[in-house]
This record gives structure tokens, C-alpha cells and sequence, in this order.
């Protein structure tokens, strides 16, 4: 039996950390299964809390590992299965004023909690904390139980995300495009027993408005307590050097609400391209009449002001008659500058949330901000982040666009259902909204597209905006992506018609182009891992390649794509030259699209592409990050195309035939908040040795959060000996602003044999 | 002074009547107005109650009727007066258990009361019924007094609708292209006062869920009571002949709840063109210890089901990536019946909302029963109408499209305006939910669009989301009209570019047309009361004609359009001929939009013209009914085009010249629920005494709420004597299907003489 070290919970420890609790407890869980409610599981193994119960399964019984090949299959019998979770515990010594409480974090999806055989608590619903006092029902020695029922599905057939579409659980375990069928159940995040004081504050949350001029921060303090009245509290909030800057003390209630306290020139809290995420830290105390703290919360604070205001142009849209409306606002102005929202989709980084430590999340967040990115959109596929998810948003300075866990289904207007939306969200919406990283609310995914079929009426998206109105009304709430205005897609490099993403791109018209993708090969290495090495080369469906979303994932032959590598490149020899064709994709695909949206800009204010990370090592994959943490070329390219200040250019096609005018266009695009000044901008074409320069630029001074497009640099390609040739940009003195392109040549054996470039101003 | 009989208000007479409180007073009310609050009137002149203060003082210094030239304009400085309505009454014998109460269903906008010099009550907001209690301030002799506070501006200047930017009142009155400037004040529903028992019923809803095969209605008895503990509740649900279908007794409580009553096989509520609008009579009575019924609220209630489902087709919109969302419903469908909204806009009926009575709803509502018209969009410009407004849609089976009191405003997300909005907004909800007619509820007018400013975002229509979720779940919001894929306007038979209405409605893709208008003018005994004999022909701006609309109302020289009307019919010579040159623009004009409308359902599923009706009359306006219900030419013009079913010609413009190839598509529109069979249908054009025939159809059996289009008519147009011609399209046997449309013709000096008519099948 594993022994598992068991803390006292830090409850709350969302808000920080609660001090008066310091008992230790060796706990040690087991699990065991059954068909049915009533019977009794045949044997028990050992559990590991947090977790899941397929992975305590899979250990116990040496399954291999799920990753490779179609190991994920043998899980499926899984889904169906009632679980128990048993431990037991000797009574721990209590004070006459002190409780004992169960409280868990996360428990994944339906549960019973049994404490020596009496039923004391039920739930539906993994993102609600659990607590249950115990206290009354304490033996000497106690068994603790909990039962899980099988994975929640809305009818039997068919066996895809619909089954999931009246729970309010992660869809994308039902198996999605990039995701094995997987549906994790049992405790997903920190559990455990914990000592309270029968006077106990159970949330503090500070409320705060910012003066039109942010110059003055008025707070109030609304703390929910238990039996707290004859207490006192005493609080305090200190700048990121600690030193108090303001403080509060008074006479505790149950329902403490203290306002009429002001922060004057408040250090505003930035997204970290923006400037700095700023931090306070707040300290709240709960004192017994002696006047001992006998309990303190922590909990850091950030002030902005987070807005969606009208992209620029919008309102002159639409001008005929008969006239319809203007599409929604899709500009993020924060603490009252407009920025452009360079980010992408986040989803779940494991298939079982339970095994996401905070390490994970660090290790994808410094990622994504070392990347010039800005924002997370936590697609609504997904979970809801645990809390160090959050807490690293806040202190790195990543904004936070959060979707509830609704995704490409209808969910339904029926009152079970509502309910538990109504339990989650408001559950989700209080924990999130301490956060000084949350920027926006969102509904779910895709739900205002045929694929879903819900629409502005459907109560589950009335009742999220309800929800969110009432507990954060300084924050946007959108009922799904894309709204009106906004778009998805496209997700490969050209269409079974011959659009490539370049001409696709610069006919799209829209105010926030919020997924968008690029199929690429994971590593040679990370595939040796997932696919049979007799399957490796060449790819085939049908094997570990489609298991791993390679063929048959979406429209047409993705996310492989062959046909489009073979007409670009030719045939690849081996693995690694496909590999190396399909990342070349991946990254010119991303370029042409983050840079466009820029171009765009002001009426477009956003580019997230579909997707970041991975919940397992896919064969090819639209993610940056390949499972765990392994950086694609793309990722690169994503980097230089979202930094802040960039030569940037405009090309209207990927593949070029000799002897055809080549032309490009040069800007020069900046979302940062300095003025940059620029001398000299040239632009050439290189091809192995041989280097043609199209023009020289002197654009001189360039407005903070300003783009400006320069002219249009010109080439007759002559004969080139390479299939490849690189478009560069680059700036005099500052390589740090410079881009280059790769893009495909094709030679003409009736091309004419003048090789003199021709340079053409305009 | 006039003595006004004062009846004991049958509080709740929205539900029916109250039986208990038969008492009556002869009360009289006087006005008088001061500069400042603190300020006591220098006099008192008679007032009549409800109604305006505009109107009493008119009244007493015989001003002129506002409805001529331009003497509306005298009533301006009227906007900025504090006002005093007094009455005294002797103190009525009381017994131990009654309470005398001072109720109004409506004082406009900011209000005090006194009693005999104590404040007792404040409010601001129009809509919230006032129920005040002067049991305990009485005196032998009372002075009651209300203090109205002046008209309330947002600013000063611009003196224009912005200053209603952040109240819950009629921003129409504050001025608009087709109501003068006259701001509403004063007292202006029931007021009076009544005797209550101690134990009280307040309020009773019925609230019903329909099953989804409509078989049974779970009806919930939502009763709200004040100090009826110990009281004992009978209710009873009799059908439309008085026959007892339901009932139930039992104890009452203060927030009583009676569910688990089901009424099985419920005749449902129709819209008049699909069914009965079949009403039930629910029968509640308080009764008190000794078992005698000591109050009794009696209401009607029919049962429907109401949704907005998406039209059809649309769902396969957008095709193109990057792909934005599909567009939101637009389709009403009642009791599971997709049915084709054909409507008007409705607008206050009177200028002074305190002098409409239900005669005035009468009149208006039969008449637009009678033109085949099934809703009224009541448009967020406007109050918030009476009861007797509901109660007859109710009876006459009229859809109300309900708007909130916001329209082409950019109303703030401000604390005390949305504290004013929610009161108000609840006060509404709850007042028009219990009425059968109720459609849809919406945020407001055009909010959406550039020139009012409001977002997705914008908290009071978040706000307003959300307490319609609350309150009415089964009835559909909008924020605002148009939503995405639905179109206002356009307002203009041709467009300066020179498009007409034809061309525009053709390439119109649109789920709903719910404001589209054509200016008409007034008949001449109409002008001849609103315009100074001498001004009357040739109509000028900066006369009469402009105050009442006929000239700079809207864009270009709306509304009268003298350069239209002479391009098409030559300079009239007379204001008779001037009056039927813009009916004959008008009626031609909204025929070919209904029935355009009408040709592009499926995917159209709404056809609303702006507007209605008018609250004085104007001298050219969009409406359909000159003021105060004056048929124009284009009432009946709508009436054939909105028949259940009709043959139709779809023509392509309205000016045809000599020698032209002449075609018009012929069509039979079935909105009705009936299959139908056409033997025979011919389309002609008569010139004269000329006669030539188009074609000739037998399309057989037409499916219910089906269109099919027929065959194209054509026709080489001979040289014509006269200078307009009528294309008119017949079903043999059933005259009642016939329509005819009158077109311009112009004669070409140079045209071929051969007169031939050409015929063409195809």
C-alpha cells in the first residue's frame, strides 16, 4: 500500500494560506470498483489522491502506457463502473471549540460521502469545493467513503461528446480532434481532513472599483464567517515590499461587509507586455475574544479595469439598408489602453486533470509568456484550471479569457441541468474572480454554430451571463467564440479549392480572429514514443498514426495532410524530411496568419491560435507545445511573429514559379506603448548564395500601438537554383525587429534566362 | 372645479376585479407649479386626474391645441417646473381591521407624497405601481399632496432625446422625426384611494408549464399576501363558458405556493390568424377566519408556448472560414407552430399617455386585427402600455413584442440608473407576465447600432437579460431590434443613388424586417387641422408642414419626398393631387416590402412596418393609422398584403417605360394552415380600357404556411395613353385571393409602334 502523507488541507488556500491548522494526518486511500451502486467492490488497491481512478487501475494492474500506440482503449470499460474511495482514521484530539472537517477541491463528476456508514453529503458537480463537517460522526476509529459514479452520458449511442452535453464536465474527454476518448472520474484535486474552529471565516473576497482616473482604489471587504459573531477582524494590505498601506479593524460578522476604505494611487496591475503585473498582498485575520488570531487568510490583488469596447471602424459598419446591427465589441482596453491580444487556446495540459501539478502550469506559462503572447483564451472544452493556474496568471501578468466547461454541444434548457450549471458556475465565477488575470467570461465554444445549435435564447448561456452580471459586473461576459463579427478557423494550410492561408487571410474581415490553426509533426523523438516503430514510415491510417489524430481527425486527410506537403515539397524520404515539411508548414502558416490579423489592426484586436499545449503527445497536432512541454518550430515562429515591435511582410501567396513578378509588402507593426524610430528597413530574397535586395525603406518615427505599411518590394524571379527561397526584412542596427519568411520556388524550364532583378518602387 | 368622481380603485383590476371595497369618494384634485422644490405654488387651478400637468394648465389658460402650427412650442417651459396635485378628503369611517391606501398605477417621473404635510412616499420611476399606506397619518380632515419633479434631463444641452440617456421614461417624448418635442408629467394612470382589509392579498400569479405535447398545463398558484397568516385561500379555474375546470382551498400564507395542479387537455391561446385566443377565468379568494371571502382577484390566463427557433436555412450560414457565428433566431413559433410574424410598430397613442383609455386601444387593436396584422412590436421609444392594452391583445389574440423603455440611446452602466431600471423593469415583468399576448421581450430600440452607442456589454441590458430569466424564463429576449441578421429600414421609397424599395428588398437577406417604413401623407381635412390655411398647398419647410414632419424629419426631405414624387407622377397642382401622388408612393411601396417579406420565407419569418399608429396627427408620417385612427390608403394597401393567402407579383420596379420588356413573377403566399387548392391564376395589365393578358397558371394544391412560386409574366410594353398602369394578378373563383399593383409608365416619343403584346412563358 502506497502511504500517502496526508495534509491538513489548506482550505482556501486559493485566497493563500490559513495558519491556524498545522495537524498533520498519514491518510491512506484505496480504491475499488463495482457494476453496480449496491454492490460491494471485489478488492481494493491502492489510490493516489489527487488523481484518478483509471490511472490507480492502470498502475495496480500494470497497463501500459496509455500514449502509445491504442493503449487508451483499454480503458474504455472504465467509464461505466461505480468507484469507492475508502480510508480510515483514528479521531484526532479535538478542542471543544474546534470541528472536523472533509474538504476537497475536487471531486470528478457525481459522489456520495459516507462517514461510518451514514450518508452525509452528495454531490453532482466537480468544480464546487467540498466541505463536510464530520465532527458529529466521529468514532474512535473512522471509515471514510466516497463513491463515484460511472462517467455521466446522456444517452448510450452515439459514443462521442454529445454524451456529455447536459453535465457540466470537460467535453473534450469524450474524444475530440486531438483527444482520445478518456473520461476521467474520481478526486481530481486536494483533499483531505482538516481541524477548524467552530469560528471560522470560510471567503474573503475584496470588491473594488477604480476611479475613472485610477487614481484611488475603493474597497470593500465581504467575508462569509461561521459563527464568527463576538469575533473581530483585523486586516491589512501591504505592497509587493510588504508594507502595509492600508488597514482595517473591526467587529466580525457572518456576512462582514466593510467599505468606505480607499486605496490612493494604487499600482495598477499590467498584463507583462503592458508593464508590470503588480501585486498586493491582502491579510485578513479572524481574532477570538481574547484577542488571538485564530485564523489568517492571504490572498494576493491586482487592480485593473478590463473593458470590451467597439473595434475601430465598427461602428461605420453596416452602412445599407435594411440595416442590421453592429457587431459586438471585440477590443480588450485594460486600465484604459486598447491592446491587441496576442494569445492562444489553452486545454487541458493532461488527459487526467488530477496529475496537473503547479510545476506543469509553470512550465506552459513562462513558455507562453517568453512567447510575446498575452492571453490564455481556456477553451471551453476543458476544466477549470486549478488554482496555481491561476495564481502564476497573476503573477506573470498573463490575461485570462475563461470559458465554463460548455463546448460544441446543445446544452439543454432543462432545470437539472440548470441547476448544476447554476451550482458550478456561481462556485467557479466567486473562486476566479479574486483573480487579477481574468479578463473576460465566455459562455463555451463554437455554441452559436450549427455543429452545437444553441442559440442567444437558450438558458444555460441567460443564466451564465445572469450569473456573471451578478458576481463580477466588471467583467465582459460573451455568450461564445465566435461571436458576431469574430471568427475561427481555418485549421489547415490550404483548402481542397487551392485557397492557401495567405489569400484566405487577407479577404477575412473580422474584429478578432480567436482560433485559428496549423497542423505540425511532433518530434521524431516524441513519435518513437506514441507509434510502433513498424509503423513509423511511412505514415498510414488505420495505425498509431490515426489514434494519434494524423488522418481522420477533421475535415480532409488532417492533421497530416499529405497531399498539401507532397504538392509543396515533393514526396519525403524519410520521417525526418516530413517532419521537417510539416513544421515548415506549421510555422510559415502561423507567421502569414498572427502578422495579418496585425495588419489589421485596429479593427482587428485579437489573434489566438488554436491551440497551445496538449493533454498527450499527438502524432501532428495545431498546438505549439508538444505534450509535456516541448517546444515545436512553431512556437518560435509565433514567437518573433507576436513581438511587440516587428518588421513584418505582406505576402499574398506561399509558392512562386520563376519568372513570375514576386512582390511582397513591408510594414513595420507595433503594439507596444513606446514610439520606435527606425531609419533604415530593407528587404531581399535569398536563395542558397545568391541575394536579391527588393528596396530600402526610411520610415523614421512609428506611433506607439501603431502600424504603418511601407512600400511594396518587387522581383521578377529569375532562375534559382534552390526550391526554397527566404524573403528577409530586416532593420539597420536593430536585428532583434527582423523577420524572414520561407516560401517555395518552382523552376521554369521555358522560363526566360534574364536573371536581372527588377526593382519596382511602387 | 371640476369634481371628478373618485371610485375606490380596483387595485389589481389588471387581474380582473376586486370585490371587496365598494366605498366611493368624491375627491377633487387640484395643480398648482413652482419654480423650486422648496417654493409653494403661487395658485392652484383644477386638475383632471389621470392626465398631464401640460393639459390641465392648457386647459385653464385655453392655450391653443397643441396639434396646430406650432403650438405645442408654448408648452416648453412646462419641462422645467416643480408640480403640486392636492386633494382633501374627509377621513372615512375605518373598521378595526381595514387600512386606507393611496394607490396609483402610474405618476410620471419623480414623485413625493405627503399627507397632511408628512412625507410618506418617494419615488423615482413611472411604471412601478404606488401602493402607500395613510392608515396611521390620518386626520379627520387630510390634505394628500403630490410633488412631481420636473422633467428630468441628463444635460442640459443638447436639447434633443440624449437628455432621457439615463431615466426609465419615454425618450420619444424628448423628440423624435415624428413627435414634437412635449414632455409627459404629472399623474397618469388609476389613482385614487381604497380600503383595504388588514389581510390582503397583493398579488397572484399563475404561473403554468405546458407539456411538450401541450396535453396537460402544471399550473403553480404563486400568491403574495400581507398579514394573511390564519386566512384561508379558494381558487377555482373556469373556462371561457364559466364552467369550473379547477380548483383548490387551503391555508394562505404570506408567499403562498400551490403547485401539483394540472389541468389536463388545456385549449391553448392562439395568435387570431392560427386559432382561438381561447382565455380561462382564475377566481382567487381571500377568505377570513369566519370563512366569508373577504377580497377576490379575478384574471385571465390562456396557455401558449412561445420561442424564437432559428429560420430555416440558417444554420447553414456562414459557409466560409474564417467563419464568424450563425445568425440568432428569428422564427416565432407558437404552441410548436412555425408561424410568419406580420406586424406593426406600435407607438403611444397619444402624446399624453394620461388621456389614453381603453376606447383608444379598442379602436387600434380591432383595426390591426382586421388588417391580418398578428403582433405589435411596442417599441422601446414608448411607455409601457395600460392594462386594457394586454387584456385586449389577450382577448383578441394580438402577439406583443414587449421593449424596455430604452431606444437610440446610449443608456450607462451607472449604479443609480440601472437601480431604477431594475425596479421598473421588475415592475413591468411581473405586471405582463400573466398576460397570454406576451411574445418576446426586448432590451430596447436599435441599441446596437452607431447612433445609440449600447454594446453586448452594456450592463442595463445585461441587467434586463437577466431579470427576464428570472421572472418569465418560457418568454424569449432580445437585447435590443435588429439583432445579428435581422434589418431596420429602409424608410424611403428610392434612395438618393436612385435604388427603389423594389431593387433594395430583392437583394435583402434578412431573418426579420421589423421596421421598414413609407411615408404616406394625411388626408386633407387632417392637414387642414394641424396647418394654417394659408400654408396648406404648396407644402414649405419651416411651416406647419416641417413641425409636423413633412419636411427635415429624417434624412434627405423626409418625409414628404416632394423630388420623389414629382420624378414619378409631375408636379402636382393641387394638395389633393400632392396627398394621392404620396398614398399611391405609400401603398405600393409597403406592398412591395410585405410581400417580399412574405416571398422570402422561409428564411424570412417576419414582416413589421414602421409604424403603426401616431400620438397627434402628422402631416406625412410612416404610420398606417393617421391620429387618432384615420385609416390612410396604405392601412388597406398592407391589409390585402398581409391576407393569410394571396397570389402575388413580384415586380422588379415601379417605373416601366414604352417599349420595355415588361415581367413580374407571380407567386401564391400561404401563411395560413391550411392546404390550399388554386385551380387557375392569370396575370394581366390594364391601361385604361386596354387589357393585355400575361399568363395563365394552374398550380393545383398549395401546402400549408408554404409559398410557390409561379411562372414569370411578360410583356413588351406598347405605347399606353396613360401614364400609370395596373398589373393585376387573379385566382379564378376567389376573388378574395386578387391583387393588383398600380406602376408608372413612361410613354417614349421614340418607341416602336408596333403594340403587339409580346407573351412569354418563361
Amino acid at each position: 500500500m502506497i502511504r500517502i502523507s496526508f495534509l491538513i488541507i489548506m482550505i482556501f488556500s486559493c485566497f493563500g494560506s490559513i495558519s491556524f491548522a498545522e495537524n498533520h494526518f498519514d491518510l491512506t486511500w484505496k480504491l475499488g470498483y463495482s457494476k453496480t451502486k449496491s454492490e460491494e467492490p471485489g478488492k481494493f488497491i491502492p489510490a493516489t489522491v489527487p488523481g484518478a481512478v483509471q490511472l490507480d487501475i492502470a498502475r495496480n494492474e500494470k497497463y501500459p502506457p496509455y500514449i502509445f500506440d491504442d493503449n487508451f482503449k483499454k480503458f474504455s470499460w472504465m467509464e461505466d463502473m461505480f468507484y469507492t474511495y475508502e480510508t480510515s482514521f483514528k479521531k484526532p484530539s479535538l478542542k471543544s471549540n474546534e470541528r472536523l472537517f472533509f474538504t476537497s477541491k475536487g471531486i470528478d463528476y457525481q459522489f456520495e460521502i459516507y462517514i461510518n456508514g451514514t450518508k452525509v453529503f452528495a454531490q453532482e458537480g466537480m468544480f464546487t469545493y467540498v466541505n463536510v463537517d464530520l465532527t458529529d460522526n466521529l468514532k474512535d476509529n473512522n471509515m471514510l467513503k466516497i463513491l463515484v459514479f460511472p462517467a455521466p452520458k446522456r444517452f448510450p449511442f452515439p459514443v462521442d461528446r454529445t454524451q456529455a452535453s447536459n453535465v457540466v464536465k470537460p467535453a473534450v474527454s469524450y474524444e475530440w480532434d486531438w483527444h482520445p476518448r478518456l473520461i476521467p472520474l474520481g478526486i481530481w484535486d486536494e483533499t483531505g481532513l482538516e481541524v477548524r474552529n467552530r469560528s471560522y471565516v470560510e471567503d474573503v473576497y475584496l470588491n473594488y472599483e477604480l476611479s475613472s482616473d485610477y487614481k484611488k482604489s475603493a474597497i470593500t471587504i465581504l467575508a462569509a464567517g461561521k459563527e464568527t459573531a463576538g469575533s473581530r477582524y483585523r486586516w491589512k494590505l501591504a505592497d509587493a515590499n510588504g508594507n502595509s498601506v492600508l488597514n482595517s479593524e473591526g467587529e466580525m460578522q457572518d456576512q462582514l461587509s466593510v467599505s468606505g476604505i480607499s486605496l490612493e494611487n494604487p499600482r495598477l496591475w499590467w498584463p507583462h507586455d503592458q508593464g508590470t503585473p503588480y501585486l498586493y498582498l491582502s491579510t485578513f485575520s479572524l481574532l477570538n475574544t481574547s484577542g488571538e488570531v485564530i485564523q489568517t487568510i492571504t490572498q494576493k490583488i491586482g487592480f485593473k479595469r478590463v473593458r470590451l469596447v467597439m473595434n475601430e471602424g465598427a461602428w461605420a459598419e453596416p452602412e445599407d439598408f435594411p440595416k442590421t446591427r453592429s457587431v459586438p465589441p471585440a477590443q480588450f482596453e485594460i486600465n484604459g489602453r486598447k491592446i491587441f491580444a496576442k494569445g492562444s487556446n489553452w486545454v487541458n495540459p493532461e488527459i487526467f486533470p488530477g496529475i496537473i501539478t503547479k510545476e506543469r502550469y509553470t512550465e506552459l506559462i513562462d513558455l507562453a509568456v517568453n512567447a510575446n503572447l498575452n492571453i490564455f483564451r481556456i477553451w471551453g472544452g476543458g476544466i477549470i484550471n486549478k488554482e496555481s493556474f491561476f495564481e502564476q496568471c497573476d503573477e506573470k501578468g498573463m490575461l485570462v479569457w475563461e470559458e465554463f466547461p460548455l463546448a460544441c454541444n446543445e446544452y439543454p434548457d432543462e432545470p437539472h441541468y440548470l441547476s448544476i450549471l447554476k451550482q458550478e458556475a456561481t462556485s467557479i465565477i466567486k473562486r476566479l474572480r479574486k483573480h487579477a488575470s481574468l479578463a473576460l467570461w465566455c459562455g463555451g465554444n463554437e455554441l452559436f454554430n450549427n455543429w452545437s445549435g444553441m442559440t442567444d435564447q437558450s438558458l444555460p448561456l441567460r443564466l451564465l451571463n445572469s450569473l456573471c452580471l451578478e458576481y463580477t459586473p466588471v467583467i465582459p461576459f460573451n455568450p461564445t467564440s465566435p461571436m458576431m463579427g469574430m471568427a475561427h478557423g481555418n485549421y489547415i494550410f490550404k483548402t481542397p479549392q487551392g485557397e492557401e492561408v495567405f489569400q484566405e487571410m487577407k479577404r477575412a474581415h473580422n474584429t478578432a480572429y480567436t482560433e485559428f490553426g496549423m497542423p505540425g509533426m511532433s518530434p521524431v523523438e516524441v513519435l518513437k514514443q506514441i507509434i510502433p516503430e513498424k509503423d513509423l514510415f511511412p505514415p498510414k491510417p488505420k495505425t498509431a498514426w490515426e489514434t494519434h489524430h494524423a488522418f481522420g481527425a477533421w475535415m480532409g486527410s488532417t492533421w497530416l495532410c499529405p497531399e498539401i506537403l507532397e504538392d509543396y515539397f515533393g514526396k519525403a524520404s524519410s520521417l525526418e524530411e516530413l517532419m521537417q515539411q510539416s513544421q515548415l508548414m506549421q510555422c510559415e502558416g502561423y507567421k502569414a496568419i498572427f502578422e495579418e490579423a496585425r495588419r489589421q489592426k485596429p479593427y482587428c484586436a485579437m489573434a489566438l491560435n488554436w491551440c497551445y499545449d496538449e493533454p498527450w503527445p499527438a502524432a501532428v497536432n495545431n498546438s505549439l507545445v508538444v505534450y509535456p512541454a516541448i517546444c515545436k518550430p512553431a512556437y518560435f515562429a509565433v514567437k518573433n511573429s507576436c513581438r511587440p515591435f516587428l518588421a513584418s511582410a505582406s505576402i499574398s501567396k506561399f509558392r512562386w514559379k520563376e519568372g513570375e513578378d514576386f512582390f511582397a509588402g513591408l510594414w513595420l507593426l507595433n503594439d507596444s506603448f513606446e514610439q520606435k524610430s527606425v531609419q533604415t528597413v530593407t528587404m531581399k530574397i535569398v536563395s542558397g548564395d545568391v541575394t536579391f535586395d527588393l528596396l530600402t525603406w526610411r520610415p523614421g518615427k512609428i506611433k506607439d500601438n501603431t502600424n504603418i505599411a511601407g512600400p511594396t518590394g518587387r522581383l521578377k524571379l529569375p532562375h534559382l537554383e534552390q526550391r526554397q527561397f527566404k524573403l528577409i526584412v530586416e532593420v539597420e542596427g536593430h536585428p532583434e525587429y527582423n523577420s524572414d519568411y520561407t516560401l517555395v520556388y518552382v523552376p521554369n524550364i521555358h522560363a526566360e534566362k534574364d536573371k536581372t532583378p527588377v526593382l519596382n518602387a511602387n
